[in-house]
């Protein structure tokens, strides 16, 4: 679920990118172009792929087991691992994996189905369902029948979905139409939808504003708190005010299940200065590095930017812990801005986007990583193993992912706007760091100030959280959630909502079936989706369009 | 579920349908003319509408208890009545209660759901959803969401809901296809979808081929039977070799009860013997009142029409009582055919049309009465009651309904195609009725072979029923079951055979709770779409139109 890609903000650097966008377009510099070559691509990979696995590994205790961050796609993947293993379990685990596997073919069949109605263009199929009505499509308010998000939502605390929910409603339905009025005097009303200076950059900045007010909240939290615990000299028994309010419904559950998967998951220890010494050492290895291939990125901006990312990572992983959307794109946007408005006109496009391309690199890898400990947490793996592991893949990953990029860009015309290998986000991506170059005057009016409201909006609101009893910080919303629709459309925060009152109405029925078993048809949902997307790929590859295009219109319109 | 309607053979008699047909269309004479009236309009619906309810009551005993005919609306309503005394009710009379309510909810809300998308055009919203790709819609296969056919498919025997689905590929996927290569050798290949002169006339003749063969294999048969179980003096234990095959499923189910049910149903006796008088009054003061209203009509020709018409209302009857369609307007128009056609040129249009409105009440009139015999037999009524409240009904009806019908044809414009209440129905019943004087010359080549051999057909089928062993015959096709979708469309079949797999994979999994539930699941759908009916007829009293258009295409032709 991560909008954008590896290779948007390398193409993004090439001679076609900068010709598409044309010579007189101003700010787009001829000396800015770096054209995609095996050698640096797999330097630059190998030099910045490793820092995010070393970056939040101290943490995964704190946000696994403490935090109990829900991880969907996680826990899905792992009730489906676990569902291999049962075939001699115990009566109940048998009918969950029934349950599970009963979800994942509804799922799956349905996606399916769903596949033969979304034609070609964009505007076709169940992902464009007006289901609520045109009026609210137009603004993203839709029920589009994702069983993905729907079994987020039953996999989600109730608080998260509604936090999510609430989000949607603030921006797309209040928030957005009434900065829309004023196009033309915030800002240029005839933008691309994907223009800084327009409502998109207060979409951007105002979800960043909020996941960063969010996250920095609970970061210092946990190193205030981590710090006393050490000074304390106490252990254990301390980490229970880190537990935030949403785990009360697991409570309930057999403790003795849980006693057993904590152990597994403390017991191969990845010491925290390992982590941290890793993590330098790669930093300083970078550093000195990445200069040498981007000479317009200046050391100690690297420097800097190894200091930062860290926070930016633990925010991504929160977020996707809580909703399952991985932003990386939203944050490499921001590392994108912020350095090529640092760096200024000589050379701010190709700095930025070396940036973009590494605050992407560290700020995937450490939410993918905290996926997968989340999975193995509840699969009874080694953590220690897993993260082995996860450094043999990710050198595979830095030498393979640039050989077959390079492979296509040599042999195929990428980024032609005609042709089959379009890249529209390299455009988008090149046009962005041109505008970060002029800075923050660039953004829209009142942009800033907004975005400042909601940072502290995010803070005050932890705090409430944190200051009021339980019972009164259970319905206060979290910022992260509420931040992600922001960005992203209200639509999954319909279907996440959907998922919500389908649980809270089955709890309501019978509680006990509902703690059994909406684990396992959220899984089956979530598991379903997702291995429709391997022959929807191959049906892709082979350019096996779907045959019918199902599409909406006012009455009338259609004949 | 019946096509066509009241008003339509009426208004094609009037001076508006003549001059929209024009008076240059070659056998349209200005003498065939009859507006509307309420002197003639009442006293006719008096001396037509009787005798339907005579015609059938006879055998309501054979059809509902020996023959155990579903008719799934009647059985629907009977279980929702039920559902309303049952709160004293034992457990699984409860549970029964609720799941039927649940369903009824889920289909009533799903009905109102896919009215937003129903537009105002004919080719909007899930009516015309192409499930099964845009090739299979053009033949009419499609799966249409229709909750009612599921629940028909759960409520009726496999064997015939697969006797459907067989005559709709038979039909719809082998047969119209055929014909339609014939296209301008066999019959003219410019007409209108509703002339008999070309793939229609191929529809509905061989339909009603089938039909009459297989009814009047049933009907004989029951004649036969009931002729030797009189001469043999025994009674109540030569019932059983009536029983048809479909029955099996039933025999588990607890036998005090239906014991208990088939004692109401006997009980309060409508003597056969008032029954055939009643008939045999009614059709004498009709024969001797219609010529009246009617010259055209000769007074031997009604008197013939009311020899045949029982037997094509048990056709009909048995037909609804399979399938639940009650195919009334086919019958008349079967009777408009032949009476026009024996006519001839000098009135044979009027002739057709009143003698079709005569068909279409005694047809209709007996069905409907055996869907109500199939509800009072399962909610425990006295059928006595129930007759006099029906003739109590029906003398209502003959006043209301015409009242009704002139006001409206007074005061408003009907029928003008421009205005808001078309009657395209009325053109193409007169048009019917011009070709019919041309009598069978004017069906399209090879019509009539064909229905002889389909008619034949249905014979041998239903030889071949009652002569092989219980274990092969179940497996043989109910030919009457057929037929229905050879004029209707494959569309319900489709849905009708879900239904039945939904049905068998259940059965299956658990035979125990698909026998208590399937029949409050099947009720519960179909009765939330016919409680949808009301708001949906309310939306369009106050012309309220259904805000979006849903529709399909080919993938591309969306931009």
């Amino acid at each position: 679920m991560r909008p954008g890609g590896f290779g948007s903000y390398m193409l993004a650097m090439d001679q076609k990118t900068y010709e598409l966008i044309g010579a007189d377009y101003p700010g787009n510099r001829v000396e800015d172009i770096k054209n995609p070559s095996l050698g640096w691509m797999i330097g630059f990979m190998f030099v910045v792929s490793f820092l995010g696995l070393f970056s939040l590994v101290p943490l995964r205790k704190v946000m696994v087991l403490d935090y109990k961050l829900t991880y969907p796609s996680g826990t899905a993947t792992a009730l489906l691992i676990n569902s291999f293993h049962t075939h001699t379990g115990a009566e109940l685990a048998g009918k969950q994996v029934r349950s599970l596997g009963k979800y994942l073919s509804i799922s799956f069949f349905w996606s399916f189905f769903k596949w033969f109605f979304s034609g070609v263009g964009d505007s076709c199929g169940f992902d464009n369902f007006p289901s609520l009505g045109l009026a609210a499509f137009k603004n993203t308010f839709y029920f589009d029948f994702s069983p993905t998000y729907i079994g987020c939502g039953l996999i989600c605390p109730h608080i998260v979905n509604c936090s999510v929910l609430l989000g949607a409603i603030i921006s797309w339905g209040f928030l957005w139409p009434f900065i829309s009025q004023y196009a033309g005097d915030w800002y240029p009303a005839d933008l691309g939808s994907n223009d800084f200076k327009g409502l998109y950059g207060y979409k951007v900045f105002i979800a960043i504003a909020l996941i960063l007010g969010d996250g920095l909240y609970n970061l210092i939290k946990i190193i205030l708190l981590t710090t006393r615990e050490i000074c304390d000299k106490r252990s254990k028994q301390n980490d229970l005010p880190l537990v935030s309010s949403f785990q009360d419904s697991e409570t309930s559950k057999i403790l003795t299940e849980e006693k057993k998967r904590d152990q597994t998951f403390l017991k191969d220890k990845i010491h925290p200065w390992f982590a941290a010494s890793g993590y330098v050492i790669l930093a300083a290895i970078s550093t000195a590095t990445i200069p040498t291939i981007f000479p317009q990125l200046k050391w100690y901006m690297v420097l800097v930017s190894y200091i930062i990312a860290p926070a930016l990572a633990f925010c991504n992983s929160y977020g996707t812990g809580l909703t399952d959307w991985n932003l990386t794109s939203t944050y490499g946007k921001l590392g994108l801005f912020i350095f090529a408005s640092l760096i200024g006109t000589n050379g701010g496009v190709m700095a930025g986007l070396a940036a973009c391309g590494v605050m992407m690199s560290i700020v995937s890898t450490a939410a993918d990583l905290m996926q997968d400990f989340k999975t193995g947490y509840l699969t009874y793996s080694s953590p220690r193993s897993m993260f082995v592991s996860q450094l043999v893949g990710t050198a595979m990953g830095c030498v393979i992912a640039p050989l077959t990029f390079w492979l296509y860009w040599t042999a195929f015309d990428i980024g032609s706007p005609d042709g089959p290998y379009k890249a529209p986000y390299a455009v988008i991506f090149r046009e962005m760091a041109i505008l970060g170059v002029e800075g923050f005057s660039s953004l829209p009016k009142h942009c800033l100030e907004i975005c400042c409201v909601f940072f502290a909006l995010a803070l005050v609101v932890n705090l409430l959280r944190d200051v009021t009893p339980k019972k009164v910080s259970r319905f206060i919303p979290i910022p992260m959630a509420m931040a992600v629709p922001f960005y992203i459309g209200a639509y999954f925060a319909i279907d996440m909502f959907v998922g919500t009152v389908i649980l809270f109405v089955w709890e309501r029925l019978n509680k006990k079936e509902s703690e059994d078993y909406a684990g396992a048809v959220a899984s089956g949902l979530i598991c379903g989706d997702g291995i429709w997307t391997v022959p929807s790929a191959v049906f892709s590859i082979f350019r096996i369009n779907p045959p019918i295009c199902m599409y909406f219109g006012p009455s009338g319109a259609s004949s």
